[in-house]
């Protein structure tokens, strides 16, 4: 039997596909965060380089991928396509489930699919310094592999939580020759005035973004870079569909629904966007999107204008979200620890074309080691959600034949700090209390 | 361009290839430690099962994989053949570098190539539970992954030098459902007889090897497994190489020379062996065992009858030696720390087919600090040392078209504590003093 579908380097996608043009009602568009009126490119030149900028704006269909990014590409795409019977055997359900297993890239997840035209357009347009931010690190590295690649430095602001819970996150960095720095730090105004009022700060995504914003603002050889959330790295990540899509063909197969986990929303836009037209086209599939209990933005927040970051810095983005200055639990999911989500998954979900859930960490590790058990591979925390939800989606009926194929977004053989805490028995599963939620939203920009 | 050569699910190999038929000279057999005449089968049998007793003794060529352990191999194999174009260039060579990323199994490295039929043997011949040793941790989770693919317990003496430095190996173990100990350990007979005399050593695999054999002779439910050395590993091993001669095929090339690190001797001679019918037949091609200067069995130790232990437990197996009481320095690469080296490994040497090189281990770190800046993918201390016999050979002569293949025996990710203390300067090289070797070689056994 054929355990997995793979392609070969010349069966590669040489374009990416952007779901933007495809949207019904379309996106509203970033403000700017003075004005309140729709940002200029002018304006946003200075953290981004153009190329990223009219791939952020394009109503095109297909963009295409330049070759060198191609061929950084093929040091692990094209992903496999794995059909994971073992799991299916273990749960005693007539489901098919397939994933498609981005763990293979170098640095263990799907991020590298943007971090390298990130670092590409940056390179193209003399830029010599990329500053950003990670969650759980793997952006970080990514964007550090990435850079190095076409000679660039690089700073990463990282989430003090995973800063300390993940060194081997920090080594690959170096090793990469990236900088890296705790994030609340005292490198940057607006962490050292956080850090003064908050010495304790397990800090948060936004506060790392604002962090690595003002770094890129006060630096003219630096621009800012973003791993999730922005249309241009949704676009890079649509690799991951378009591929599934060939390869489900080539299984001869369809999925009936199609889940990932969800914290800025780039690994499940990456496999469903390109389903997309299918569905608008009539075809029967569903979209599930995965979300921490301890972190709801889709299932608890509001969609409505917000800034992505604490600081105030960023453009004013249409999405879900839980209030710029919410500071989410320091969860092992490090990666899911975004108080919004992306405008184009936020538009899905409002459309009530993508499904939204939350789980609980504790069910995800504990599907994680049963992953690990039959299918062979262990999974990052995030990727845990989606294979937590998956389980429910295969046992709901267990005569239901049904296709469902998930995002395997990365391995966990970098963060098994976390496994440890699961099996002494030191994690907590945690809904983050409405009245909580509700009182960062009251801070919600008027717009 | 092609960056890499992938074969599909249905192109990867169903047979295993035995070298032992075809080594001028042919090997010399294991001894029975206490009668020093050859050893039965029926006496190995306590701790190994008649599966792979048959495997070690055969002379067949080819060997079929039973359609279950290809099933499994399924999950990561084929692995890719990557040219490793970046390297070339920054190395301003005209060489052209292939390496076998075994690096892109579930436990980064190629030992799960034997840990999955070693499994299965036992599960086919009703052993509950396996005993082993494991020295940088990578056959200890690889057995721990195949175990519970089978259903089996699985117990895992882990040197504690590694044990100390490299917590996510332990996690990786606990994940799969191992129990894991630092060895020497309290738990065996002659693990608290060496804590008696050393209670400060960093263990070495000859103790760790002792310490498993003891626990599966006094269990009736437990069999002792190996992750190197032995000709039934390296039967498991062929399949590398045998999917790489169908891949330098596909890519038009064929290898003047081929590379990689020497512990155990199984990731060398996975990759070489299937070549060496090529070579007897008057092929021009060299191989390169590369050993660290601080554990030099091949080019500073005897061709003789040694213990694969300390407590002279083990069959006698002829083989080059440091001497069966030589503890090696804790230097990083833990996989390579070992007084011995597999008899076919050896039996190549002793025939002058594969050149023996030894390193030093802070070149090494270099060398796979340039490999990840240029090829994107971090390689475990073990597989630097290729690299660094990789980059050697392929600036002897930059105008020198060549074609290198090396074994990337395994990814790094989870040894990024090794890259920590390279990078901090704490690193230093080591030369085993010839007096120290001469020492623990005055005890080889007399034959």
């Amino acid at each position: 039997m054929t355990k997995k579908i793979i392609l070969r380097d010349d069966e590669m996608p040489t374009q990416w596909y952007n779901v933007v043009p495809d949207i019904p009602g379309g996106l509203k568009p970033p403000l700017d965060p003075e004005t309140k009126q729709p940002m200029s490119a002018e304006k946003l030149s200075a953290v981004f380089p153009m190329g990223l900028l009219e791939q952020e704006m394009s109503s095109e269909r297909f963009i295409t991928i330049p070759e060198e990014v191609q061929e950084i590409y093929k040091i692990w795409r094209p992903s496999p396509l794995v059909r994971a019977t073992s799991l299916e055997k273990a749960l005693g359900t007539k489901a098919k489930i397939y994933f498609k297993n981005e763990g293979v890239s170098p640095v263990g997840s799907h991020k590298a699919n943007t971090a390298v035209p990130q670092a590409y357009y940056n390179m193209k347009e003399g830029v010599k310094r990329i500053a950003t931010e990670t969650g759980a690190g793997q952006w970080g590295s990514a964007l550090s592999f990435a850079t190095s690649k076409f000679g660039l430095e690089c700073k990463v602001y990282m989430v003090r939580v995973s800063y300390d819970q993940k060194p081997y996150r920090k080594s690959m960095m170096h090793t990469f020759g990236a900088e890296v720095v705790a994030s609340p730090s005292m490198e940057t105004k607006i962490g050292r005035q956080i850090l003064a009022e908050y010495p304790d700060t397990p800090g948060s995504l936004g506060i790392a973004i604002s962090e690595a914003l003002e770094d890129a603002f006060s630096r003219d050889d630096t621009k800012y870079s973003l791993g999730s959330v922005l249309n241009h790295v949704i676009l890079h990540q649509s690799i991951i569909g378009l591929e599934a899509k060939k390869q489900m063909e080539i299984a001869g197969d369809y999925p009936d629904v199609i889940i990932g986990c969800c914290g800025g929303g780039s690994n499940i836009a990456g496999l469903v966007n390109p389903f997309i037209p299918d569905y608008l086209n009539g075809k029967k599939i569903r979209f599930v999107g995965v979300e921490p209990a301890s972190c709801p933005s889709l299932t608890m927040g509001k969609l409505a204008y917000d800034f992505g970051d604490v600081a105030q810095s960023t453009p004013l983005l249409y999405m879900y979200t839980l209030g710029h200055d919410f500071i989410p639990p320091g969860i092992h999911a490090g990666g899911l620890r975004y108080h919004g989500m992306s405008p184009i998954v936020s538009a899905l979900v409002r459309e009530n074309i993508m499904e939204a859930v939350k789980v609980h960490q504790i069910e995800c590790f504990e599907a994680g080691v049963l992953f690990a058990k039959t299918e062979g591979i262990i999974p990052a925390p995030e990727t845990c959600h989606a294979i937590r939800a998956t389980i429910i989606e295969a046992t709901k009926d267990l005569n239901d034949p049904k296709t469902i194929l998930f995002n395997f977004s990365g391995h966990g053989l970098i963060d098994m700090g976390s496994y440890d805490k699961y099996f002494s028995g030191d994690l907590q599963n945690y809904d983050y209390p409405a009245e909580q939620i509700a009182k960062s939203m009251a801070n919600l920009p008027k717009i």
